[in-house]
């Protein structure tokens, strides 16, 4: 299996943290793909993406001192292996695991998820349970000193020991019997643990023989550039920045990053500018609210993320959905470019403004995105030389989130909102 | 309590560590204990150290793979403390821990000691086990994301938890009714982790507690200097470097060290140059050997420890001691410096050789010790100026070691063997 | 003028360092221009490039202590511009510059070329001389804290200094009136101190300016890859390693640089290697000597180079090159990579071997190179999973090197001299 | 020589920098001089300090763009040794140096002091100037990449080159010759530059050699603890700081400074708390203000600069002294302690408190400092275990700021004002 072929284009989604953070059940993940198969879908957007902790007792209920209950109950089965937990995921009963969801969203179109910790259950390890198709158990695999610094579900594993694989390749094997279309591994990216490289090998590798096309994803970042080979190498997606919210303050620096991977972008290789924080959030954080940023700062990280082509997955609550925010992941002009576009690259970057430019792949258009970052309207100035070095003439023009027309020929500079963005589609010449 | 009037002078003893590893049984640390009080004691040697992990299961058997066997049993009171393992600590059956050993040890007139490790047992926060005098239990004080980088047996304590005091005073209160005199605390002394600090703390208030004079030595090195006085404040030694061995490449460094922390030698105080790898070392190692010193370097290691008063714990199994070994150990004019010597201070230190002076407190004699840190027999400079400028003046001198008189007024040089060292007490004019 | 079209292709010449050091003279140059235009520029040879310290007096003539002698006098104009030193350039004399070698190498069809150092000369700042087209001096521009680490000609310029465009602008100013096509600025790449930034940005402006083509060439290396994509705006070729020289120590860490780099290789826009030392290397350094690569490491040089799409400079003394180098220098079927092929990427890469893949971007062929990092010789296997991933397919194959056909159908390993390396020409299917 | 005798108890004395900056001249120095043996001298103060660039022509005149003008005209004799500038200071006129205001302040019953910057001028280096009682010059001893960050006078010196022993020692000849008391030496204590740590041992081997008795003062810190040794044996003084001024940001941090650095004060050396930027300062910054602490931070200093003893160098222009600052400058009881009192310790230390304690040499008394850090007045309880663990009993007890006596004994805490002190003398019982 070619892994690149798994996903052609940036996968588009919804993740259930935002809003659920550990505590989402199967009820309301099925309130989600319902909205999605009926509302989004049209537009490409079809996995759906249970994240966290699906798999731990209580998990959310002693939310006011610990996010992550340590040392506590988890659903586990004879070979080491975390399974949802009855508690919220019913269809799991007798032994079913994921598989009823699985087919839930399937029979809807659409595509299912789920978030996993790198590593072995820390039960497992200390209750010496089982390995499939090993005579090893858990505590021969699990390093007592290779953890998550955040998380206290697992023990990073030791890829030098007999029997590691065969555990990784257990995990896939069972997501494929479930039916798992999508896996976003968590605490691997960036590497803190000196293990995390191998492990990563270890999950591909496990995906190659478990026979289904299964996306790998991997959290949290910031991705090391200097491995950016090893993650096209081996995963479909790097997360390019620690976890993102709705937060100037951290929309800002993305800039940066996305100057930093602009080019690694390709078929089956995306760098992950995260989540959108869209919409409700925060519910299971003790923290409900409609998103913070203005409209304005939605439409810059829109115009962002499509023109990088980064994986876009939505952390609303879909069923509380409002109009604008929907119009604003449903707008078929600016989406086209995670389908359609190619070879996008920075024209220039400052403190006060950015410019990217790309090309359509089928249609003789290119694209110019324009982002004010000051915190006021401005007049931004267009680097025509920089732009024609690209490859982009100037000429007529369409906003793809006003509709307004306009010719660019001869236009310096044009006006942008506080923090907003303006994204041409323009008519080659 | 003023725990600097619990040593107020270096402590002198035997640690199991550096020939028995984890190993050690009751029998092995009885014949140590008698070998000191009919051989050493005279001379000032007391403490006898269980070293680590005398409360787990089958320490040891797994030595071509593991130093400590993770996610393994260990030997527990219903209040998450520790317990001497009964396979190798017969005594301790039926809850009396190592009472019967400290009485046996102390019947021959000297001191009991064992090792810890900073925290609490990770069964016992897995298992939710309960805490002594709190109605918290383990799992609510243990931080999943503090642990020790080179062993398995505990998680770091949380110091702002309801019941993290409670601990570590149960433990001291248990130490107490064993009659424990001497407390080793490992993975503290370098604050690897960032409760660290606040734990030394608790254990040095836990002992203020208890009522009876433990003396409180952290381990690993190197200690940080610029916490010399928290140290100073909380504990009676703490080590100034990593583990010890007999290798030259390590004791060399022991003099930049010694150079660090020489104005921080005070009665109750002691920055620790760790144990003396000498005679008989490393069975539990699966390295059974004879020191790899020569009888030279061993010179120089005595010579630097007693000059600048570090604690001295004998690494050797004490009844394979040779003679030579012995008289190297019961050197009375040489071990005098710990008990009555005050203000020591280098003088010099190159490349190539270091000289120390120090002042007797009760005798009208001053010290100088020469080192020859060459590959070679060499002559080494006299640094007078600095000597005078301390205080001491040539005049009669007999050098310790091999018992020689000379009178240095007027000797700018002395002649000292590779590796070696010479130690001379003059008179006073 | 987009500056990506000065060199539409890797830039391939001589530079005088690798065998002169800074005691390159005009008879010399000359010398080794004429031998490339009747040797080499039919194989896309071309750029003359006179490297280090062209400007300073007796340079060489203290080389048992310096390479380059401090506090020294520099041959400069009254504009603070520094000047080709009569000693060694005779017909810069009258105030002529590089004017008439350059139209020398011109005459040949060649390309000439100039290193300089990021800022101005200190002595230009210590004498307080002008700028031209400004009414500040040196002093106002230079910092007295912004040097160089290893070469002590220069003070850093501070950008926001009135004059500092100015200086770099009289700079390209000159060189455009001389007739140079290609400048080499020096301590500048690694970005060292913080202003080099900025003066980057400047020198390219200062091109913009002029009028000329000048190929702006950056030194020395590492090139930091979070600003790749200001490299890529400003410059056509940096370099991406320190000092390159003929030990198999540097050749192996060049893979791990072309693996993080490979992305970045586009028109205009080159990752440097460094120049190529082979042949007759280090008189000027007092270590005159025949490269010290074996045969099969410079195939492995020159594969790597090429597939990697490299500028390519040669560092031998030219006249005095041997057959066999020069066969080295002149494969038509491997220097077409660096003209005529696209998207090379590495395919795997581990301790013992890589394998690269690209594609012919005029004939239906692709390329595979092949690369033995072991001591020995070795089968080393081709990763077809990989390859075919990336779009090449096993078919008829010229190894370019030997010459050789094959059809690598079905073969799963190739076997490979010790450090050496085997470049297929595939035709496509 | 022993260097310790030089200063047997911390110096006291007037530094021009905090309110003149580079701009002092004679008159002013004299003004300063006067005031001190007519006001001060009687309680300690003796040393008249004059700081940096008494050398350079036009100091302060371009203070809106630099404080230290680059690349610009110093005096400088035909040995490579700067002068002092004539425009500033008259009677160094012909050749005399500062001779005649040494021999001022002398005649006044005071000491002289100088200020240095570490290495040899870029002029000279630049000039290829001699060295006294050497055949080598300036350029051959300077290196070009061995800069001070801060100011341009200097280069470093190069240890291993042959005449740089000769530079250092032909500059003490000189001070010595003008009757220099007492050099503070810059860019050097914190050894930003590898040779730093050399160049101090040349200094204080050149004072050897001089035959005067010139105290050695290091700036600017902060110095290094692991270097302590090392200072200890080469000079006087040492800033444990980097510059201090009149901001409780600054003066809050120097408990921690002092905590790290208690144990190595002794005498003839002395960890520098700075200058006491009291009264009127900033002239010469063009900032002139009265100092920005309040009544109560100025008592905290002098308290924590007593206790600790460091060095006493006042800062405001003494001619305009006031009379609360003369006040808290001639307070007898507590300047007493920078003579008569050893072995100071801190007791405690947390975010809110500190104590210190120290005994007296010469009277039955003891001294307990007592510090509010915090920004209201608050009750300051007494930490007795440590105190008397240190040897200091509760008892009679006069507050040496206010003169209130009190009794000590069965009091717990203390009133202290926001970010004030109290020090209490305790009668021994």
């Amino acid at each position: 299996m070619n892994k690149n072929t798994f996903a052609v284009t940036p996968p588009m989604g919804w993740n259930s943290y935002d809003y659920y953070d550990t505590s989402v059940n199967e009820e309301q993940v099925k309130a989600n793909a319902d909205y999605m198969a009926k509302y989004l879908k049209p537009y490409g957007w079809e996995y759906v993406v249970v994240d966290i902790e699906w798999y731990s007792m209580d998990a959310g209920s002693q939310r006011d001192r610990y996010q992550y209950i340590p040392f506590w109950d988890v659903a586990m089965d004879e070979y080491s292996r975390l399974q949802p937990c009855e508690q919220r995921f019913p269809s799991a009963a007798g032994g079913k695991g994921f598989a009823p969801l699985a087919e839930y969203v399937h029979n809807l179109g659409l595509k299912f998820g789920i978030h996993i910790m790198r590593g072995i259950p820390r039960n497992a390890a200390h209750a010496h349970t089982k390995i499939l198709h090993s005579t090893h158990t858990a505590n021969e695999i699990a390093q007592p000193n290779n953890i998550c610094d955040w998380n206290p579900d697992m023990y990073g594993i030791d890829p030098k020991a007999e029997g590691a694989q065969e555990y990784y390749d257990s995990l896939m094997e069972l997501y494929a019997q479930w039916g798992v279309d999508f896996v976003k591994c968590d605490d691997i990216c960036r590497m803190d643990m000196p293990t995390a490289k191998e492990e990563i090998r270890m999950l591909s590798e496990a995906i190659q023989k478990c026979g289904r096309e299964i996306v790998l994803s991997l959290s949290p970042g910031p991705a090391k550039i200097e491995e950016a080979w090893y993650y096209e190498t081996h995963a479909n997606m790097w997360r390019i920045t620690d976890d993102f919210w709705d937060d100037w303050r951290l929309l800002l620096p993305m800039f940066a990053r996305c100057e930093l991977w602009q080019s690694h972008v390709k078929s089956g290789c995306y760098p992950d500018c995260d989540m959108l924080p869209v919409g409700k959030l925060g519910k299971g954080f003790a923290d409900e609210r409609t998103t913070g940023f203005t409209k304005e700062e939605q439409i810059t990280m829109m115009t962002l993320w499509s023109i990088f082509r980064s994986p876009m997955m939505i952390g609303a609550d879909l069923p509380q959905l409002d109009d604008w925010t929907k119009s604003l992941l449903t707008n078929e002009e600016v989406l086209r470019l995670l389908k359609y576009s190619e070879g996008a690259r920075q024209m220039m970057r400052n403190d006060k403004q950015v410019v990217w430019c790309t090309r359509d792949t089928q249609d003789p258009v290119d694209y110019i995105a324009v982002f004010n970052l000051q915190d006021t309207e401005e007049t931004i100035s267009l680097p025509w030389q920089q732009i024609e070095q690209y490859g982009v003439h100037a000429g007529e023009a369409k906003e793809l989130w006003t509709g307004e027309t306009t010719d660019l020929k001869g236009q310096d500079a044009v006006n942008v909102a506080a923090h907003g963005a303006k994204l041409y589609r323009v008519t080659r010449a």
